[in-house]
């Protein structure tokens, strides 16, 4: 059969922009023993595929796509066609193949960096696109960011930078649902709206009003304890001059990798030995251990309708790359998704 | 009676020079109730007194010296005359009042940042200046950086940068010590010989001999697991480059922070994400809870020859402004230490 698959045309100049993307037709196997045939759903769109997208990516990361290369992502399907005992037609499952109209998936295969093996998901827990979402990936990232990486502690001031965005917005709710102080920034002042009157955080600025310590500052007049960072660079600096002695952070920073290897470092990291801090980096699947306490608190929250999740949701295969750009351009609220509209 | 005092007389503007410092004569006024008055044998030259100099300092450290202001800095000496029940004409005791010839010190007065408050050292454990070496401030920093803060594990492959320096090169032997293969690095030939002679250490290098990355590759060509930063700035990015996953930094880092603020930091932040990085920042006094164990620990391998202790020693409070340059400049093997030659 032949498959619409999201290839990359050419790397980013400057700017990233949709003519660095094309949809191009390809010729998909016939299934094999192990496999099964999926029909996508939902592709979830991450700041991991920003960083993936330039001739030359971060030292360590998944390897930059080549051009011409079918896009990879996290997504939610449903199988069509099994050669593999443990799924049947008809099953709901995640896997990495989005960005494609259908993929063929094989059972314990491919993952991105541990995340994203195929499994099959509940259909009475949520929404499909949830599992791309705060009952997914991004829902486990946030907490454990929070109580694993930073440590989250009763009493602590808490900074989540991009708190409009997925991982942003769950980590900032977690937060006050534990009972914290959360102070969220973001990039626009319909973001900020959205932190003060729909999350309910504690106070909220729009990085682009000024100097951001003095942004902080203002909305944290006596310092804060823990950062969660999704940015890095500026934010970073900001918050090593904001935090309170044994102040930790923890690093997920994917957006201020996005230029590669290319950023600045804070300044004053001198701080950090001042004032005994503590900064913490970390990637999916490094605390398989509390993930299934993640997935149970997460499901809780969501259940009762205390955890919510904006998203903005591009409709068919051929607007993947704005939504691509859209993420690169802080465009986006909340969870940025793909869905399939599949002939 | 009439006391010298070493002065900042001017704010170093590039680099700092002996002109910066001026010796003055000072009354020292009668001693009051509760104090000791101490004949000073030792002063410690550290990195800390060096971030003092500048007319703005680090945000948050110890404040700059003022113009005229006599320094401090921790110091052993023996008491004259005692009006505190607590010590008696005799007693060898630590304190913060270095760079005079005598000192009037409260019990339980002031420190430098929770260090140095008023002590009595035993004569039996070593020579007086061990208790501003090994025995004292600077073994403690090395073992605490080394085990709380950066949580040495066997198997653990070790970077300490400035090796040859004070709580370097205690840090590379209790490294060795604890049998972990340990790099070293410093600023000169001597220094490397050095490390590789006398400390015996498995790889050194001297980072002015091209891209510290290379250096420490060519040392470590499987990389490092912990890395005991006394430097900073392109130093760190290096380690950031060469740590495996879950690798732990300690900053210590003074040196780094000599030129105040205005330093760079590393470009390759991101390299904490992709491998889950901590790095965790220290000062003394800070892990008040393992002093004791470290104290024991240091004080049987120096009983037992296998903890070595080199000094550069700069005889009279005359010569304490060359001390200090010289520690500034990377001049000096090991302690840096001024003898008292008190008339």
């Amino acid at each position: 059969m032949v498959n619409r698959e999201l290839t990359l045309a050419r790397h980013p100049r400057e700017r990233l922009a949709v003519e660095c993307f094309a949809i191009v037709e390809r010729e998909l196997g016939p299934i094999q023993s192990g496999q099964v045939l999926v029909r996508n759903l939902w592709t979830s769109v991450d700041a991991s595929v920003l960083l993936r997208l330039r001739e030359v990516g971060p030292e360590g990361y998944l390897p930059p796509f080549a051009l011409g290369q079918s896009l990879i992502g996290l997504a939610v399907g449903e199988v069509c066609e099994s050669r593999c005992s443990e799924f049947a037609a008809g099953d709901l499952v995640t896997h990495i193949y989005g960005f494609r109209d259908y993929a063929l998936v094989r059972a314990g295969g491919e993952t991105l960096a541990g995340v994203g093996s195929l499994r099959r998901i509940r259909r009475d827990l949520g929404a499909p696109e949830d599992y791309l979402g705060a009952l997914g990936h991004t829902g486990i990232t946030a907490y454990v960011g929070l109580i694993a990486v930073a440590g989250l502690s009763p009493g602590d001031v808490v900074w989540v930078s991009a708190a409009a965005g997925a991982t942003g917005s769950v980590a900032a709710q977690i937060a006050k649902l534990r009972g914290h102080v959360v102070i969220g920034s973001a990039g626009s002042d319909d973001k900020v709206d959205y932190l003060l009157n729909e999350l309910g955080l504690d106070a909220a600025f729009n990085y682009h009003d000024g100097d951001l310590r003095s942004l902080l500052r203002r909305s944290a007049p006596h310092g804060i304890d823990v950062y969660y960072d999704n940015v890095g660079g500026g934010h970073l600096e900001a918050a090593l001059y904001e935090l309170r002695n044994n102040g930790r952070v923890a690093l997920c920073g994917a957006i201020s990798g996005y230029d590669g290897e290319h950023t600045v470092g804070p300044r004053n990291m001198f701080q950090i030995v001042v004032k005994n801090l503590t900064l913490r980096g970390f990637r999916a699947g490094a605390y398989a251990a509390i993930e299934d306490e993640a997935k149970q608190a997460i499901g809780e929250w969501l259940r009762q309708g205390r955890l919510k999740m904006r998203s903005t949701i591009y409709e068919g295969l051929e607007r993947a790359p704005e939504a691509i750009v859209g993420l690169a351009r802080g465009a986006n609220m909340g969870k940025t998704l793909v869905r399939s509209v599949v002939p």
